[in-house]
C-alpha cells in the first residue's frame, strides 16, 4: 500500500497467505456430513438414511450419530441379553428393532407405520432396512452414543451387526460438528 | 524454506494458492441457506418461514425443501383431484392446507392452533399465510419432495400456487446440503 | 498463463488473493456454533446442553437460541408476575421450569421424565440443571426469542437468572446462521 515492497516482503506476504489458506482448508470440513439422529421415529430414520445415501452419491463422506431414542432403531431383534429389571422395562417400552419404529404422526396404534411401509413398497421406494443395508455397503459410518445406551439400558450385545458400528462418547459427535462441513440433526 | 526460490517458483506458488482459494470459495457455499422442513406442524412451519425471511434480510439466498408431512402445508384447499382410495384416505388424514396444520404441542384437539394464531395476530405477528406470501415476494424458493408426495398420495394439481414452486427429487436437497453454507432442518 | 507477467502484475495477483482469503475467513464463521432450541422437551433440552458443553470443550464458542416452547425451559419457578387471563392460561399449560419439561416420547403422564432423571442420576450423568449451571460457568451464551415470549405470554421477570441471558429478536439467530461455522436445530 505504502511504498513498493522489496521481493523479500513479497515472499513474506505469500507465506502468510499460504498459512491462512491452510487454516481455511482445515476448517472447511473436507466435504463431510454428519447426521445426528435422535427422535427414533420411522419417518425421521428413513429421512436420515435417504439423506446419507444421497450425500454419498454427491461424494460426501457421511457419519451418522445415533443418540437417545434413535439408538433403539439399531437393536437386533434376534439378540437378547440378561438385564436388570429397570433396563428390562425400558427394553419392553422401546422398539425392538427398526421394524418396530413408530411414526412421528398418524401412528394410529401401529397401523400408520404399516401403511407407510406398504405404500413405500408399492411405489418402489426402498424400505428402511434396505436403505440401511445400502448405506453399509456404500461406507456410511454409524456411531452410537454410549451414554444414551447406558441411560436407556441397551447393551452392545443386542445391537445391529451394521458393519463397523461403534459405540462412542458424545465427543465424537462434537468433533464432527466442529470439523465437518455440514451437520443435520433429525 | 530452504534456498530462496527464483521468481518462477514464486509464480508457481501463487498459482497453486489461487487454485486452493478457488476450491475454498466453491465449497464456502456463497452465503446460501437451505431449510429442510419435515414435521409439518404449524409451529415449525412458522419458524421455518421466519428463519427464511430473516435470512433473506441478511442477504442470504434461501431455498426451502418440503418433505414428508410438511408437503401437506402446501396443499391448496380450493383444489382437488381424482384419487385412488388409499390416496384419498391419506388425503383425509393430512391437513387440507396451511390453515389446518396441527401444533407439535398443546394441540388440544385443534384449539391450540386457533389460540396461537389469534394471539399472534393480536400481538402483530404475521400469520403463516402472510409469511408465505412475503417469502414468495422476496424470492425464497420452495421445493417439494416428489417422493414424499408419491408416498403420501399428493398430486401436483392440488398444491399451492407459490410462485416458482417445483417438485424435485431428494438429490436437489442433497445438493443444497453439499454446496450451501448452512442447512437447518426443522 | 499467456506471457510472463511483470512484477507489478504479480503484486496485483497477490493483492486480489489476499482480498479473497479475507472474505473466506469472514464467512468461515470462526469456529462458532449456534444451537437453536425449539421443542422444549426434557430430552432435546438435555441434548442441546450436552452438545453446547462438548463444543466448548472443543474450543468452539457457543450461542444458544431458545424459541417457542423451549422458552419455558428457562422459567424460574420461584418468580411470578402479574398477567392477563390469556397469558395466565398459557402459563398454566406450559412447564413451570426446566424441572417440569416433558419427554418427547414415553412421557407416561410425567412418569417418563422422572424415570429418565432417576436413571441418569444413578448412572452418573449430570442433570439438566447441573448442565445449565456448567454451561453458564463455561461461557455458553443463552439468548431468548422475544417474539416467542410475547406469543406465549412469558415475561422477563419470571425467567431464569442464567448469567448474561438476554432477550433478542429473531435477527440475532439469523445473524448466527449467517456468520457461524455451524448451526444445529433441536
Amino acid at each position: 500500500m505504502t511504498t513498493q515492497p522489496p521481493e523479500l516482503e513479497l515472499r513474506e506476504t505469500i507465506s502468510q497467505l499460504t498459512a491462512r489458506v491452510d487454516a481455511l482448508e482445515e476448517s472447511a470440513g473436507h466435504h463431510r456430513l454428519s447426521i445426528g439422529v435422535m427422535s427414533g421415529n420411522l419417518d425421521t430414520t428413513i429421512a436420515a438414511f435417504i439423506i446419507a445415501l444421497g450425500a454419498v452419491a454427491y461424494d460426501m463422506e457421511v457419519d451418522m450419530f445415533f443418540t437417545f431414542w434413535a439408538t433403539a432403531a439399531l437393536r437386533d431383534p434376534k439378540k437378547s441379553t440378561p438385564k436388570k429389571l429397570l433396563d428390562k422395562m425400558f427394553g419392553w417400552m422401546l422398539p425392538r428393532s427398526s421394524h418396530r419404529l413408530p411414526l412421528s404422526k398418524m401412528h394410529l396404534a401401529g397401523i400408520g407405520p404399516k401403511m407407510i411401509r406398504s405404500v413405500m413398497q408399492s411405489r418402489g421406494v426402498k424400505s428402511l432396512e434396505q436403505l440401511m443395508k445400502e448405506a453399509a455397503e456404500l461406507g456410511v459410518r454409524v456411531h452410537v452414543c454410549e451414554m444414551s445406551m447406558g441411560v436407556i439400558g441397551l447393551k452392545q450385545e443386542e445391537m445391529s451387526d451394521y458393519p463397523g458400528i461403534d459405540y462412542v462418547g458424545v465427543g465424537s459427535f462434537i468433533q464432527m460438528i466442529s470439523e465437518f462441513k455440514q451437520v443435520v440433526f433429525l
